[in-house]
């Protein structure tokens, strides 16, 4: 395991440090960019899978704070989830195709995202050399929600965000801290609740009147009908795409994501694949960055 | 549930509330005592069972912020941890009676104490009125740790403080939080290591030089060889009480804490009784606390 | 005398620290309520007269400090006044029925307020264990006021309050103390003024946008045709009980600086009985306080 | 009365403001020279009497705070106390022809000192563009006292300086107000004391480490044996004055209070005439001001 | 030369230290009149060539400062500059009269004003006790500027102020700096621009809204047709003064440069004699200043 | 010329975006290295005569900036002064081989360093993106100076540091900003001296305790007798290399600058050639720098 406080000089397999003297140098213009502002990233438990990705992601979150940028992250954790339901014999019930969150799930669900990935992202930024703060919708109230009932069914301790505290996420970039937050929420009767990580994502980088929202998936971005890659588009071609029924399936929810985010504030929505590497720098680095751009 | 923010009279059985303002301002010159100062106090893992005790004890931490003292939590899991590890079917090994912390019960212990026990009194000291931060060793660094290897015995994934981060607490006490620690560090190779809750405590009660680090157990204090409880101890006396043998078993480790807290700054440490009603608000209020003081 | 920078044990009367520890508990709620906010407290002369009052309402002052609200008292001070007018054979003459506060009155009363009724407040509060700050308008500029003819008769040296200068008044609450207001004015020329304590306290209140204004009296509070004490009432039914005649005499002018208290951005005025035991702390653990709340 | 708010242009008697400029222009090295620096200065209850003198004392402290000095002003009232407890047929008693000040005279020096001199000096500073505050050390605990007995005579309620706050005084001069503060200190029991007015400003000035300490009095400063103004003075010779007798009757004290405010920190002590025009500002624009220093 | 740290009492010519006092504290109630708020004054290069003249204006703007007032300084250096092309043999071009500034004048001027000029009068301030920061529009980005060309003609590199970044301003002056800054600009390319001293300085004036905006020049300020100096004028007069032809030849750019500024938010603009021998401090102490005052 | 307020993305000629990012993440480590410290890098004449050096120059400057590290450039000027000493026709004087620095000449100095090159340098950084602030020895009082006399010869207006005002350059830090400093000093006179520019580079460095002072040559470092470029030397090997003779001519002076910064509390000081193309930036990302390191 890397120990970035002293860094190790054989790691480096660099062949010619005036070349990469002179990378930097001309990257200067566009680490410039954002300095300053939030970029809210939503990065999701697969990609956490591949150890690889994991250590590139955690390197290029710190490597945005370094050049003046305030990431927050906000993480899912499906797979871990299920597989730790599965070790526990817990059955899942589904109404209308939808999984049920009853007591005995939501408590599985809590200890992976909270005790498990937020745990392993915190150290993993650690070991890069950021200083993460781990946090869930209770830390601090910082996620008020409310129970969501989508088309009236009702799924158990399922919620949706009411509230975020930027109070407490500003506090915490004040004092060069990345916030690592779990989708976990809280009603107003102190019940626990099981949030979109999407949705809660897209929340906070409104609240925060983020740059960029960087929705980190599995997919380049949005294809239009012939399966090409979609780079920029406004808010009423992403409805219309909708609409016209070129978006489909699991992209659906995740452009919604984006229109609301973009419409409570923020500058830009990226549907981009967190699977490639450096996905989140090349948006910094490039012309217009990669996968779809919505703004 | 009570929602705090809008206290329910209905919830209130007072029948006199004159003479309730007067045992307040009776009150008062207590309550001053300790204003601006830090109670470090280490709540085990067995006090949570016990709803009512759970209950009392986060309103009891609210009320100890309300008037002006800073209160620290280090929470401990045990029987919390014992519960999944079975359910999970993970078989501990044992080293000379010891049970060896390996990578599968660190997951464990880690997702319990971090994902369970922590958000769970998190949650309940938000509900008292109160704002609580949870946090592990891993968040912004809060504490370094290493190997521990007692008589040489190498039990895994078990480590001791190096060094604690005082300055985020002191931000977190700043913004009028109260930091809800569970004892996980990690040692300088990114290593996540379980960390004996008491010890934790009275690591952070030292890095703070707090004035009292309360160590909540199961007993009223320390039992004299007549099984009187001993109110005060210098730590001429505890030593004394080690060395002849009037302290056994589980006592032990515990005066010894106590004995490094105090070394290392701490005001005065007093080991008492978890489940006595408001045992941590008597500290507060009554001439010389309850349990056994060692100052 | 009791010196509570070491609160003597013995003063303790109390039989039972467990049940007081209880009662503290159940009352954190309603000490939570109002916490950072503004209590102006208008406190009267009479009730300075009895010892065991003034000694529990300073008590009462520094509690409501120590539990996180802000209180600033005006206070009044007639009969001391009165006193020494008399010791100094000081004659007043009246007009219309009202005394003339003539250049050797100003002098008494100025003395009388600000060098002993202010003082001994100061004091006596100091001595429960808060830090109070004594001031008149002319302090730091705090009362610019204006000469006050009520119906075009000159009473002389009589003022109302044209601006507070609460620039003052915050940084006194800032620094964690209290401010002790005696009603004492300036006009543009440097004249010293006589103000009505009610009136200053109110338009004090306004300034502050404090959350209650306390007006203590000797009278329980507002009481309706039937002679019975009316809880609340909203402006309207304030006007009202003027226009109709329920309320009468010294009554009249005070719900008159509570209506024009409130219309001035104070959240509720509370006429309420002085001398009754802890009223102040009432008003903040029960229900809906004693006295007439006026909203 | 001045309005300085809007300065009157038929106030001013000048008849070549160029020849103002030019002086102007040339004090500024002078006006430079204990820029940010503390003077506190004892101003006598005689030099009041006269109104001239009184307005020209309270413009003086404006203009010198306004070059950025921090005047803290002390002052006495015996003639003004001596006047009422004549009007009021106060008797006093006399051990070793020294006054006692029993509860009766402690009532009367108090209100005459913080409810009269005090106020009249705040307005006067006030009047002159400054803002004043005054205090007597009962506000924001700013002098802590002790029974001052005079080789064991008990003078009753007469005491002298243990402590004084200072933190008050600096908040107050960093907010550019100008402390005016009455000789009456609490002991710790409570108990209002009357102090010296010397000897607390000499108190006060060593507690601020003040560059100069003013003790404004009725004759030119010390006189040496022919009758003739010492200008300057170090510690040991004005112990030789008062050893060789040189030094009489009230010069005595004077001294002594000067040598220990030289002792416990303070840069210079001043003995001068108050009654000489602009006596204060001389010290600041005169090479080596006027009166007698002590250094 | 002066070291104004430790004056020198023989530079003191002053017979009569008791009526310079006397002088300050009739002074006073004018030193207060604008404290707090800018004065920027364009200075200009031919006012430097009389050492008298530059000493007192040095220690009049450090007075300014030393009462309260924030002086910024905009110097020309029309003299020094013409001094130093003729030296170096640079020829100048000219179109309808104008001096074409080409890139071999542009270097000369920017080193004139900036190495020169701007270093002699940050010295000579910092000579008389100030502490002074010399600036161009290019340090700390002070001034945006653009190309200007007066009725179409191309007159080579000189400019017109766009934007002021007061920011860099208020800095200094909160850190009692006193900024003296080169009439020098960068365009959106980075290209160094000549600008006219008195247009700057207005600018600044507007950017700071500034309570006086006072131009030295070398008459006494505008003259009517009888040529008598008009001491006040409203900004219709002024309008008509231009359009009425009483206004003449280099008249006129500064009373319309004077209309810009008090239209940008300046309280009023001064044109007056540079060479009048405390010109600025005048503004100061009398009654309505020196010159021709435009508001 | 480049707006880097918009990077014009036809300047990019980068082919492999993801390979920038690959570069730049596995730079992170070394970014890191010297946050939040202090370099202080002499920059020579010579070194601005090549524009593309200059450019790069300033680019590296504002990345080490974006990386957080705090540059300070001290810079110095012969070329530039001696081409314009020629212009216009100043000759100067020699004393035991050395240039005499009379009136006319310091005139020049003065000029070209703080009214060309200290202004071009400020430009060029304001260009590549950051925010420079041009000073000399007597902006702020930033460097007091006493007359330099080598081997008690008399050189005219040379001086050497006697105190660099730290708190003016913290501030400037504290802003974002980079001081650009020519080496021109004061006396206590008020006398203009001219300075090395190496030794005010060292003495700014010793001052502000930089982690790095960095003096770029045209030579690749200390050579030993070999010929071979030493990459590290200690200080005694540093003295040991002056003794022995292996150091020779303009390296000798150069590396006794780099002795005193070190023995002033500089961490390490770094000999190095200023034209390689990213010198500076080298430093940061090489294992050991290039250049000789003394430390």
């Amino acid at each position: 395991m890397i120990n970035t406080q002293n860094p190790s000089m054989e790691a480096n397999s660099f062949e010619d440090w005036g070349s990469i003297a002179r990378i930097l140098a001309e990257a200067l213009p566009f680490l410039r960019r954002y300095r300053g502002q939030c970029f809210v990233i939503k990065y999701g438990g697969h990609a956490m899978d591949d150890d690889a990705t994991a250590l590139r992601f955690a390197h290029d979150i710190v490597l945005l704070k370094q050049v003046g940028i305030h990431p927050v992250i906000v993480h899912g954790g499906g797979p871990q989830i299920d597989a730790f339901l599965k070790k526990l014999n817990i059955q899942s019930n589904f109404k209308n195709g939808l999984r049920v969150t009853d007591a005995a799930t939501m408590e599985v669900v809590e200890m992976v995202l909270a005790g498990k990935v937020n745990k392993e992202l915190v150290q993993s930024i650690s070991n890069a050399g950021g200083v993460a703060f781990g946090l869930t919708g209770k830390d601090g109230n910082l996620v008020q929600a409310r129970k969501y009932m989508p088309g009236g069914v009702d799924l158990g301790f399922v919620g949706e965000p009411v509230k975020v505290n930027t109070y407490i996420l500003k506090k915490i970039l004040e004092e060069d801290g990345i916030p690592v937050i779990a989708p976990i929420g809280v009603d107003e009767n102190g019940q626990t609740l099981n949030i979109n990580a999407d949705t809660l994502a897209g929340a906070i980088a409104s609240a925060l009147q983020a740059v960029r929202f960087m929705l980190l998936t599995d997919v380049a971005g949005f294809l239009d009908k012939n399966g090409e890659l979609v780079p920029e588009m406004t808010l009423a071609e992403t409805e219309q795409a909708i609409t016209d029924g070129v978006a489909k399936g699991g992209m659906i929810p995740k452009l919604q994501t984006c229109i609301a985010a973009v419409r409570g504030g923020v500058k830009g929505a990226v549907i981009l694949n967190g699977k490639d590497p450096h996905s989140v720098l090349l948006e910094l680095l490039t012309p217009k960055g990669n996968g779809t751009l919505i703004s």
